[in-house]
């Protein structure tokens, strides 16, 4: 990828500039510290990105908008009704379709016109209802009536810590991240995923009278898994003509949803099961009679104190999340991806810090950044061609082998997609669309859950070694980087994620669930301290990579990362770029983080 | 595969003198007539065979036979009690399971015994279930309670029909069978297969009240299909050792099929169901009352005469399925496999036209050659190997390129797999193995017929070349031998095909069924006589090949077959040829018939 061509209607000169001036090398004196100079990353990401505006709504005018934000609402729409369905049962219903709604669609207006980066998509996750029911149920304990209040206070404890890690500058941190913690994540949010669509069926069971609609639930669960799994398959094959196949790659979920959506309601047998489907509200109320402005100042200010904790730890859980590189914010702009307009952390974790507070004092959950639909919105917008590789060989298959090889040439980047989703989501919000989501049964849901979470299982470089170890020797390539790599030294890398990985889900199921994300971020000094020590620099090179490559994203994180090892950043991710060299870049597909 | 080399058991010599021996070549006046010359066939198939007779017993003492009687059981037994759900039901339980056991184990054992071909084996068919359901439809018109009698009569018209087939060396003629109409055939087989399957579960809905006994049916069957496909799949990759793989790939269906009969007994949910499972009845019993032998004398002599069309129609069925070379006798002893005993169609002909008399006058489901059980016995019992080849690039990939081939270096010709098989049957015929029987639901069954049906549908031919049309053309190799001929040629040649495939599968759901076995002999004249006319010889010498090309086998029917062009058996089937020498030969998987 030549990333010195520059975008049609972007400015390169004015980018070369900025991109030199955020930065804390050769500073001396105080100036190198970075808590002593607030407000610096924010100013030096609106002065980076404001020069792009323009261009970010001249540069929509192509057949790719449209597809993308279709393509874009459903996959944002669909798991987050999905997390909801979970988050609403275990929260006494306090949270519920009308809620994620509005909060999907104000992250979606607020970032698609204020954010540096509107590639990046916000919204409701599996995480945050995670984080929810847990708050619920160690409120639950104590007393169940001031949840609201404390949800409230929690947002916005949350939000000011949002605002000081952005104006100190905090989140040029995040370029330490590498592979080793965003796979663990990725496999960890996969697994919980999976959980959850078994979790959906499991309650179709109990709530409805009966065996029948429970096994229903099962096979339509299964039956979307399958036919969005096979769609995006065939997408990638070489069958048919790349623009055929481009077609079903991008609806692969709008084709199958509409189609197990009509199936479900097919006369007779299926229809007279009574499956549940989606619980709506009236349209524009909150889903428990209340006000939307919850009354927060009518808490206990002790338990005003007992949120500020909650508070943090949601803090770190969206660091990670949305400034975390590889799988939301910075994959969506990164590696793979030919982005030309530079990135704006600090910027858009203030503009987080915003949107938590505002969700925070309406009782929505707080959205943030979305895995992985935000690298899907960029897989969308991005123009792949398919070429045609030629290996000559020496002696037969007359002397040659051919290959597809997919490249991605150019990506849209605008804001056009991401507000009209927005705007999509306010009418999905109006009693007429709100009928319809009704129509929609839970089953589908339970199978949204296991392509996303299957898809982030499939693709991670976890299941990937594991899968190289297994393989038979005599049949890999004599080039693959990873036979330089000893193979105990590979299962004791992947070992220590997997460690990470269980412990992260055992807890998810305990009440002490709040403190993931510390299992989380944990995983980085792990892997800056201690994993240095059992490996070489070489095995590292090759098994590990930094998550943040891209010039332009490291733009705004204060330049280039160094580990201790003091090697550069040219030296790492070996064996994926071998790969993508060989196979060319994968698709994005909704659920699969890279590779 | 160099067939010079002989087995450790077998004379070479001897070998040599018989295949000379039967032949009409050279032959002048009236010896040049084959129906001159009754029993000539088989008294050399006889001869041909008889001195190997010893080293079928003492060939047998290797692990692989173990492992192939317990393959073979399951594989035979399954199908087989699939087939009987459905023909019991629809000829008014008059075939239970003990007349297919029966039926089963008495064909095992003398065919075991007595045929020259002892890795032939022969069964219950899903196709005479469908002549028998559409004769008690016919007879049901008229008089039902004859069709006992009358299907005595069917089967002693058929068993004289073989005989004489047998004794005017009648079988040589299908040496004339190439791909054209076998591929039709297995998709056809492959197609109705799976309409079955569904039949099995409709009636789960209409036998059992409410409908979570259907759906909890449709969930076992698709993911009894799915872990037996997986199983498979996982048994041709190269993960962990070939060993390992072996086993996966040799007990598939025993795993699953211990798993999912398990899975429907866990109580709870799924318990109270009330599946509906083998319906069995008095072991060595008739399931209706009756004697064993039916009262055939009991028939007024006009309907006496009724049956011999139907025992023609039968016979030209057991023809075209026993003796038809590739889908069920021959494959198991041919192409791909290094066979080194000869063949002997015209005594095994004649066998088999003793089964179907004493299945007549005993009231059993008539067996015949099983597709394709009986492959799949020569896969069993088939030592394979899968060696490396490096394939040397002129540049780029280390100058190498590494793919796994499969080669197929014995196979462990004998009967002894075959007879423990027929005991087995036997034993299986005992209460307490009938018991065990009645523990499996229906819904495995449905799960059978579609990773049977699949497996026919997906290395069929026809799919085959529908998907390199289907294919974007620059990824296709370019010494591909497709690409010489022109895709509207393929296209035609696909067409025709199918439109046969149509024509069968449209006349097996009317009372017309009956007439179908006319429908797939056919197939070989339009072959021989129009195909020719449309296209050239080039073109059908890539597409097509004679399904039988072994030496061995062809030593049985007269030697090698010439068309009206005029070639060289030597000059067909290039592009199966050409894929067997770049991809290896395919392991057979029940369901597969060949590629």
């Amino acid at each position: 990828m030549d990333s010195s061509e520059s975008g049609a209607h972007s400015p390169p000169l004015q980018r070369e500039k900025t991109n030199a001036t955020y930065t804390y090398e050769n500073l001396k004196g105080w100036r190198r510290w970075r808590l002593l100079r607030p407000g610096r990353g924010m100013y030096h990401d609106v002065r980076r990105r404001l020069p792009y505006y323009i261009s970010d709504i001249t540069d929509a005018f192509t057949y790719r908008t449209v597809a993308s934000t279709i393509r874009i609402y459903f996959v944002n729409l669909l798991p987050a009704i999905a997390y909801t369905l979970d988050m609403s049962r275990r929260t006494g219903y306090f949270f519920g379709i009308n809620e994620t709604l509005l909060s999907s669609a104000l992250a979606a207006i607020v970032f698609s016109l204020f954010s540096a980066q509107p590639l990046t998509i916000v919204g409701v996750t599996g995480l945050i209802s995670l984080f929810n029911f847990t708050i619920y149920d160690i409120i639950y304990l104590y007393d169940i009536s001031i949840y609201p209040q404390f949800m409230a206070w929690t947002g916005i404890w949350a939000a000011i810590f949002h605002w000081l890690v952005a104006v100190f500058n905090a989140c040029d941190y995040m370029r330490y991240v590498t592979d080793f913690s965003s796979e663990a994540f990725g496999m960890y949010v996969g697994i919980i995923y999976i959980i959850k669509g078994v979790e959906e069926l499991v309650a179709e069971f109990e709530d409805t009278p009966g065996n029948a609609a429970g096994f229903l639930a099962c096979l339509i669960a299964i039956l979307y898994f399958a036919s969005v799994y096979a769609l995006e398959k065939l997408g990638s094959s070489t069958l048919w003509r790349a623009g055929f196949r481009g077609i079903l790659a991008d609806y692969a979920y709008v084709f199958c949803t509409l189609f197990w959506v009509g199936f479900s309601h097919i006369p007779g047998h299926i229809s007279e099961v009574g499956l549940a489907r989606v619980p709506v509200s009236t349209a524009f109320y909150p889903t428990q009679p209340r006000n939307w402005v919850l009354d927060f100042w009518n808490l206990d200010t002790r338990w005003v104190f007992v949120a500020m904790p909650f508070g943090f730890l949601l803090m770190l859980l969206f660091y990670y999340d949305h400034v975390r590189p590889n799988v939301s914010s910075i994959t969506a702009q990164a590696r793979q991806y030919p982005v030309k307009k530079p990135g704006g952390f600090h910027w858009d974790f203030f503009l987080l810090g915003c949107t938590t507070f505002v969700a925070g004092i309406l009782g929505l959950p707080m959205p943030n950044g979305l895995v992985p639909q935000a690298p899907v919105h960029t897989d969308s917008l991005t123009v792949y061609k398919t070429t045609l590789e030629i290996i000559p060989t020496s002696e037969g298959e007359a002397t040659e082998i051919r290959r597809p090889i997919v490249q991605a040439t150019a990506v849209i980047e605008q804001r056009v997609t991401h507000l009209l989703m927005g705007l999509a989501l306010v009418g999905t919000m109006t009693g007429p669309l709100l009928a319809v989501l009704h129509t929609m049964p839970r089953a589908v849901f339970a199978g949204v859950f296991f392509i996303v979470g299957w898809g982030s299982v499939e693709s991670n470089g976890i299941l990937q070694k594991l899968l190289f170890l297994q393989g038979e020797e005599r049949f890999i390539q004599r080039d693959e980087l990873m036979l330089r790599v000893r193979r105990r030294k590979i299962a004791l890398y992947i070992g220590l994620q997997i460690f990470g990985v269980t412990a992260c889900v055992a807890i998810s199921h305990t009440i002490a669930a709040i403190g993931f994300p510390i299992l989380i971020i944990l995983l980085i000094p792990l892997r800056i301290l201690l994993v240095p020590r059992w490996f070489t620099l070489k095995e590292l090179e090759i098994m590990d990579d930094f998550t943040a490559t891209n010039k332009m994203v490291l733009a705004s994180l204060g330049g280039q990362p160094g580990l201790p090892e003091h090697s550069k950043a040219e030296d790492w991710g070996l064996e994926r770029r071998q790969s993508e060299t060989r196979h060319g870049v994968p698709r994005q597909r909704l659920g699969s983080l890279h590779r």
